[in-house]
């Protein structure tokens, strides 16, 4: 893959991560008025659906492209359920920001397809035939060129196909965009990928629409690289994996006769608390050089025990992915949802004690447990681990594994529980994470918490590799690259 | 899908299951003197593999064409270390019944391929260059059929191709077979497919082939339902739910304050002794009906909440073994396994009571715990319920959610616990367990544990389709088809 490409609107900045260099684009709004230029030609662009990242991305396009001629159009299933949101933020009729789907398809000069990927599957000819010859289309997600592999079909030739991927779900693109108007640069870090170019001019589209998002962070990937990294990134530490462990933990602190309140403390308040925040600033390493010698005794076996057991699951899961499987799941599930819809996955008792934590929080309480920060971060460096094996950018492997954890998707867990988390995310994601989080809890309590506990010998290489990671580097040079900015959530 | 045949060798009998017929062929060793005609033109059986159908169908066709010329002759990987096993039960080189695996399939005219399902996915092209034009190809699993239709492959055209499937593991196909020395007709049911028949024989082979075995009652299916049944089974109320079922309730149970012991009793070995028991006995009816009313209504509510929430995993399991998704996973696996192989699932503290509890077990006093019955006979159900919607005969979902569950699998569990059960299988079986039994125990304690303990109310027409439904005449004449054994394990 190679990771160079030419733009003639904004400047690409070389950076060297490990050992490879890569070239990025630094977000922020001082490039908005570059915007006009890079979308040149495009005098209305069509946002397509209205689930995690369509109000997100409308939102701020409109806000960002608003000293320009360019409209931004909502466009949806006629008598859909969601006109109405769509119309508390201004997209109306009346005012023509907002339209019937396949009309706002063939009217705009960029479409961004932002309906769920199970919509887009059951819907993708009709798309592609409503699309204007010559203009761009736009996805979030390569989802849909998995699925055109799997079906053995094609994007149509006479247009842009571009994907701007935020590494985070929506309502965080639009909190932190928001956020952005005092603190220059905070937002959502972005990938991007040219898969059709038809008129020279695929590249400046994408990074101006990922500019637009309020993305500190472009980073180039290609449609297939980003779906096999996010489909399983959010299977793993983002979503499925850290509701996985958590429950593990939870149950396992109170079977040793630790208080419901405590175990969930210790368990998922530790997480998303200080293990987050310290590894959001200060990397994954920082975690465990902040212990004292005992803690990080417990660290350092804890995390021994449970690489292995996680990275087993994880390269079960990215191979699921990879092969098409994942893609096909998704599909028949969404055909199934009428009947069975998804069911919640926070009313059980585990949760329902977060609410009373939660409630008397006292966020500088919130110790940083050994044990849970063992299993976390190990679960993390194994999925670290299996992205870099499985050929994925640096870029790409530090915003899938650790970026949009902590930044992006644990604040909301932290805010308000698991569902609060995933629920908020895409439907292939939701699935995902009610998927893989169980295999991870197993994996984890009949071999790494077995293990922990017979005092099994434990290979002490795996720590050593901790140590010496070459994702630490990485984190740095990421994290020099964007302001910190906490994300503010509220009701 | 047909189910009706021609044989020239044995009775076929015409049996009334609901509203539909289906013909079968009753076993029993009174047909032994018949193999000699089934198997005309056939001088040599190679059984190829060493795993848990092997060892079992070589010893049983052996023995039971003793009085007969045709030769068992087992055949595997040069150097391979079952070679030792198969040596100990009498298959040697030296008396010519043991040989490498390509000559054994080259000199063979009925051959049975019984080496794992990814070592048939990953050979199947050298097996198939070396089969004799004329002869027979026979599988105890239509999995290879699965293979060959993801990868767009055939059979080769000029062989037979039959197979068998036992519905049970390969050691309580051997068990069996050997108390039916006491006992006429005790063994295991099988299902018999025919994909191609060249010669006009592949029928009689094929029944011939079951009867050996020592099947009491054999059924028709075609490769392809048996493949989805049998795959989607295993992870199903056999093997995967049955585990999850039984993690979730002792974690409840002893969430509720009871000891380990008695949580270990109330779940684990109430299904696998009288739960399973009665079910095999008089079907799954009997275990409400047995009930006192206080008891009756613990079930009834438990089972109204646990069915949704089952079917709703099973579903997903089936849909993914349906579109080919399961075999692929397989196929992947098997080739992480020399890096990452299978963990234990039996080392958790809720195993180690089990070893406790079954060293102290006095049989008559297990008790039938309400609350278990209705989670398990609501799962079970479920797949029922799926398979019938799927278009299986009934004959094998029966078999497939019934028969095989109580009267082959859960004495296993009951012997020496879950991994005795589950690690006995099949590699693909074994995967699948570990895959779905998380799957459905997290879909339990989200849903309908929740449910019960918020008193949600419940919908009343799922416990009315339980107590009219018509598996419970299906069931009976089942039942009527084959003596009663209870499988009897020792060390």
């Amino acid at each position: 893959m190679s990771l160079d490409f030419n733009t003639k609107v904004f400047e690409k900045e070389k950076i060297q991560l490990a050992e490879k260099e890569e070239y990025i684009v630094k977000g922020g709004r001082n490039l908005f008025p570059k915007l006009n230029e890079a979308f040149e030609g495009i005098n209305q662009i069509g946002v397509i659906g209205w689930g995690s990242q369509g109000p997100a991305q409308a939102q701020n396009l409109r806000d960002s492209l608003e000293n320009t001629n360019i409209k931004v159009v909502v466009g949806l299933r006629e008598g859909s359920a969601s006109m109405k949101s769509a119309e508390e933020v201004g997209f109306t009729k009346e005012n023509g920001t907002l339209g019937e789907m396949y009309s706002v398809i063939s009217e705009s000069e960029m479409v961004l397809i932002l309906i769920s990927d199970a919509a887009q599957a059951d819907n993708y000819k009709k798309i592609f035939e409503h699309v204007k010859p010559g203009s761009t289309l736009g996805f979030s997600h390569g989802f849909i060129l998995g699925h055109l592999n799997n079906s053995g079909d094609k994007f149509p030739e006479n247009v842009n196909v571009v994907a701007v991927c935020p590494k985070g779900m929506g309502p965080s693109v639009r909190r932190l965009y928001v956020q952005g108007k005092e603190v220059n640069g905070a937002g959502i870090n972005s990938s991007f990928a040219v898969e059709q170019d038809v008129d020279g001019k695929a590249t400046d589209i994408a990074l101006g629409w990922a500019v637009a998002l309020g993305s500190p962070f472009v980073f180039q990937t290609t449609m297939t690289s980003e779906y096999k990294s996010d489909i399983f990134g959010e299977r793993g530490i983002l979503l499925g994996a850290v509701h996985g462990v958590a429950e593990s933990l939870f149950r396992r602190y109170t079977a040793e006769g630790k208080s419901e309140q405590e175990a969930f403390v210790l368990s998922t308040e530790s997480i998303t608390g200080p293990i987050s925040k310290s590894i959001s600033k200060k990397g994954i390493i920082s975690v465990y050089e902040q212990l004292d010698s005992g803690s990080k005794a417990i660290f350092e076996k804890v995390y021994k025990a449970s690489y292995t057991p996680a990275f087993d699951i994880l390269i079960e899961c990215y191979e699921d992915v990879e092969c098409g499987n994942e893609i096909k799941s998704v599909i028949l599930a969404g055909r199934r949802h009428s009947r069975l819809p998804m069911g919640l996955i926070d009313e059980t008792r585990m949760w329902q004690v977060g609410k009373e934590v939660r409630a008397n929080r006292v966020e500088n309480d919130i110790p940083l447990d050994p044990f849970t920060a063992g299993v976390y971060c190990a679960v993390m460096m194994a999925q670290i681990d299996l992205l870099i094996e499985k050929g994925h950018s640096y870029s790409e492997v530090a915003n899938e594994s650790v970026i949009e954890a902590v930044d992006s998707l644990n604040p909301y867990m932290h805010f308000k529980g698991v569902s609060h988390m995933v629920d908020n995310c895409s439907t292939t994601a939701r699935l995902g994470s009610r998927k893989w989080g169980p295999r991870i809890d197993y994996n984890l309590c009949q071999q790494a918490y077995v293990a922990i506990d017979n005092d099994t010998p434990l290979d002490d290489k795996i720590f050593n590799d901790f140590l010496d990671h070459k994702i630490h580097g990485v984190l740095e040079v990421c994290a020099s690259l964007r302001p910190s900015v906490d994300i503010s959530l509220s009701e």
